[in-house]
């Protein structure tokens, strides 16, 4: 691998730890748990891993030296910046525990485990991915590890490889399974701990014990570096409205976050959207009158920020979308026979009233992908959908109607930009750095304790590193029962944006002065090597959380 | 301004300077200068300015305090990082000269000029923007400063706000401006000398004496920095193509300066393409083969660079493109008259064979580009082409075919960026901090020295900043005769990418290697108080170039 000066530099920087695991950890535990919801349910699908205590890790323990063993890691669905830190911080926490315990990766995510595809990870190949980004180090992939046959085939390597502890690296649906497993192994006699590590950028895997999920940090900070030079390009042009989406399909923590470190003229929130039953009308009027006010001050430019699941989140498109799905799948044969020119006259044609009439205000581009771009399964493909195209050309179209009724004066240009792969491997600010490599090192000491079912845990994030605190959540304390796919499944909650929470209300009261004036904050790239205050921030949502 | 804290540590960031500029300049003439073509007719147009020598400053002048005098500047044209420490540099050149002499700054681009809008930039307004990017100081923009009126109308406030000097800060085409107006003001005797500053991210105005245009170093190090991001998830994910279009309507600079930084596994330049005479079919062969020769190594993902201006420099879509205009010109009604569906075939029944055989080679959606979206005098809109899925779609349609015939065993998606607007107005690398500073203080010594229709020269931009040259060329000396819109126009000859200079011929060098195998470098985000071999390092292009 050639590296960039950047990387050569970075692989020498040593991780901060919480105080406690420096030394010899002394693990407390605390009283017995529920779960957040549906108690008894949970409980009943989890009898091995049900109702554990909430563990915390102090300084001065007894020699946690353990006899040799092996461990495993897997990481699991989408990239976040500091991967690579959570496997070397548990390296360095097995090797710490035993100079000759092993640490084996499984390849391309938990595909890795029931394909037994593995490498061992040595110390010479972790010390090429210190503080790096990506997941390269033994890749990702989103199988999904649910079936009992998955959990065989699983034990079978594992158990090849004499592993005694297995960690799954990954976001809500990806430690639901590592529960599912811990509880499988527990109850089979296996004798495998598994253990999770709370990752996703989206920041939608959090609670009061589980301050943040890694990644979130370090990709918010890059998407509102490019967004602040874009917002400055845009105060130096005054000519264009920049309409930006960011990714996050079910969360808008990203653009929340994001608006905080650059003070954009709008900013959507998708949680908001559904709980005031908003329309894509409502959406458009919005944006509308803020480019309308801003024209009004001679301000034809503006920045507007979206989140990637807004259209899922308006209560009508998804009414919408839904009757498409079933009409679609009862008529796709009549549908595709159809004259392409005559198609959208035949969907509002045998829509129900309403649906018909939010289809019939759609710019034809978007109308035709919702009736024609349909994954295999016949069901609308949403996430092909420009949201930021679709909304920038409705404000056009409103801002044209209200120019002839006298109701607004000026220019309307729009640009587009999505951001989300440009973040998602970035290297790990000092923050995800740390935290990643306290993950890491975390779950070395739950698996030393003779833990499963637990999530690593560092909490009190908003303080130096070192007071940061560490031990270990029950994963089941995090669930409730939720339907998939039309059952019911024990699942961790997701943690969208809380309306009544700090962060949102924070910048509710501020929005209407950021969206007139310009108040655009400019944060430029992540830095590692300057003044604290500039490299070892967290994020507003994360200080705002904190401070409640 | 609420500032975030980087801005306010890089606020107080001292720019370097080349030695000489440091104390009194001694002033080093050289021998008269030709123009780089065209002599005859360039020096008969510009009688007053043509011939004139190679400045080059030199430590230990005579003191070079002037008699009290105003400055004007002018920011023209796109953004690019470091204009506001240009026009810092040259802020604190003019008061050195004098602490009673004022700058004055022209609004929104040339046009303030014309209009009379302007500010004083005084010591508290400098000291806001010191160290940043973007143009909002004063703002940007686009009019041309062509015509005798505007000459007359700008002389009009210049001598109102008695200035003695004018910097005009753009690309090649403002420079060009900015001698033909200093060739004016010399004719009519006015007094008003005129100095122009190399700018622009595109990289396109040098030549053996302007090494390089400010803002190129922060525009493409902040264009690696995602795309690096990109390419490690790429690389993590290991399942997408990555088409990546790069800013740069006519030279392929970026492309390939951010090739050297990121080691992509395809790289186009526009110049190659038009010297080989390649056909779109071409391209896509190209980029479809390298897709095909990585799939036998299981390795389904990839990075593709793309320049903005690739379209217009393949000479059969200039073809093309030159032909739909003349035809719709004058079958415009006829084409609108005719059922959408039949558009398609009408043209390519009326287009000469070989243009229609391009034309039906095309995409729908591009098909539909070129012959709707038609700019208010009738001509395609070349640049709303979205090259990169112009690009993907054709080579998934190539990869198709290749796979029926057993040519190709793998799988293709692709995923599209387009990068332009998140550089141009990045804080300025140290190395344009230092460039743009060293550029406004050496204009304020060539008004010193009562120069006019000079560009402010850096040179030995390699070096340290304290070794770098500092003088003035004279902008005669980079014309030569072209014919714009019909016209033979005196002009500085754009810098295209040259097959023959170093840095396209290291990258064809290697190309390959990159293209099989995946050798990707992940720059990460610009430093600015780590060390050196981090911070301060100019791009590979001017390395490259100035080792020859």
């Amino acid at each position: 691998m050639v590296k960039s000066e950047l990387q050569v530099a970075r692989a020498a920087y040593q991780p901060k730890l919480p105080q406690a695991l420096a030394g010899i950890v002394k693990v407390s535990e605390g009283t017995a748990t529920e779960s957040v919801a549906d108690q008894a349910e949970i409980k009943k699908l989890f009898p091995h891993t049900y109702g554990m205590p909430i563990l915390t890790f102090q300084d001065g323990g007894e020699s946690m030296l353990t006899a040799k063993m092996n461990v495993g890691v897997i990481l699991s669905g989408g990239q976040a910046p500091g991967g690579h830190n959570v496997i070397s911080g548990l390296f360095d926490g097995v090797k710490k525990l035993h100079p000759e315990n092993k640490l084996y990766g499984f390849i391309m995510g938990p595909g890795g485990l029931v394909d037994h595809q593995y490498k061992e990870l040595t110390a010479e190949l972790i010390d090429e991915y210190r503080n790096t980004g990506g997941f390269d180090i033994i890749g990702s992939g989103r199988t999904k590890l649910e079936k009992e046959e998955q959990f065989e085939k699983g034990y079978e390597i594992l158990k090849k490889l004499d592993i005694k502890a297995l960690v799954i690296i990954g976001g809500d649906d990806s430690n639901t399974n590592a529960c599912v497993l811990a509880e499988y192994y527990a109850a089979k006699g296996y004798g495998i701990q598994v253990i999770g590590c709370p990752k996703t950028i989206d920041g939608d895997l959090k609670n009061d014990l589980i301050e943040t999920s890694f990644g979130f940090d370090t990709a918010c900070k890059t998407y509102a570096e490019v967004i602040g030079n874009i917002e400055r390009d845009c105060n130096s042009a005054r000519k264009y409205w920049h309409f930006i989406k960011l990714m996050g399909r079910s969360a808008s923590h990203i653009a929340l976050e994001c608006a905080f470190q650059v003070q954009p003229n709008v900013c959507i929130i998708s949680e908001e959207v559904e709980a005031k039953n908003m329309s894509l009308d409502d959406v458009v009027t919005y944006i509308a009158q803020v480019v309308a006010n801003r024209a009004v001050d001679g301000n034809n430019f503006g920045t507007v920020l979206i989140p990637e699941g807004l259209i899922e989140f308006i209560p009508a498109m998804k009414a919408l979308i839904a009757e498409l799905n079933d009409f679609l799948a009862t008529n796709g044969d009549i549908f595709n026979s159809i004259k392409r020119s005559k198609q959208r006259d035949f969907i509002i044609d045998h829509l129900s009233p309403a649906n018909a009439a939010v289809y019939a205000s759609l710019p034809e581009s978007v109308a035709r992908q919702l009736s024609l771009d349909r994954d295999p399964h016949g069901n609308v493909q949403v996430s092909l959908i420009e949201t930021e195209k679709l909304l920038s050309e409705m404000v056009a179209t409103k801002l044209d109607e209200w120019k002839k009724e006298g109701k607004y004066v000026g220019k309307f240009a729009a640009l587009h930009h999505f951001f989300g792969y440009e973040g998602r491997c970035a290297a790990p600010s000092n923050f995800d750095a740390n935290y990643c490599y306290s993950l890491g090192h975390t779950a070395s000491v739950l698996i030393a304790a003779g833990k499963t079912g637990y999530m690593a845990s560092v909490r009190n994030t908003t303080a130096p590193a070192e007071q940061w605190i560490a031990g270990g959540i029950p994963i089941t304390m995090m669930m409730n029962m939720e339907r998939r796919h039309g059952e019911l499944k024990p699942v961790i909650q997701k943690a969208l944006v809380k309306l009544d929470d700090a962060p949102f209300k924070a910048f509710a009261s501020v929005r209407d002065s950021w969206a007139r004036e310009t108040a655009y904050i400019y944060p430029g790239p992540i830095q590692y090597f300057g003044p604290s205050v500039i490299c070892d921030q967290p994020t507003h949502t994360l200080k705002l959380e904190q401070t409640k």
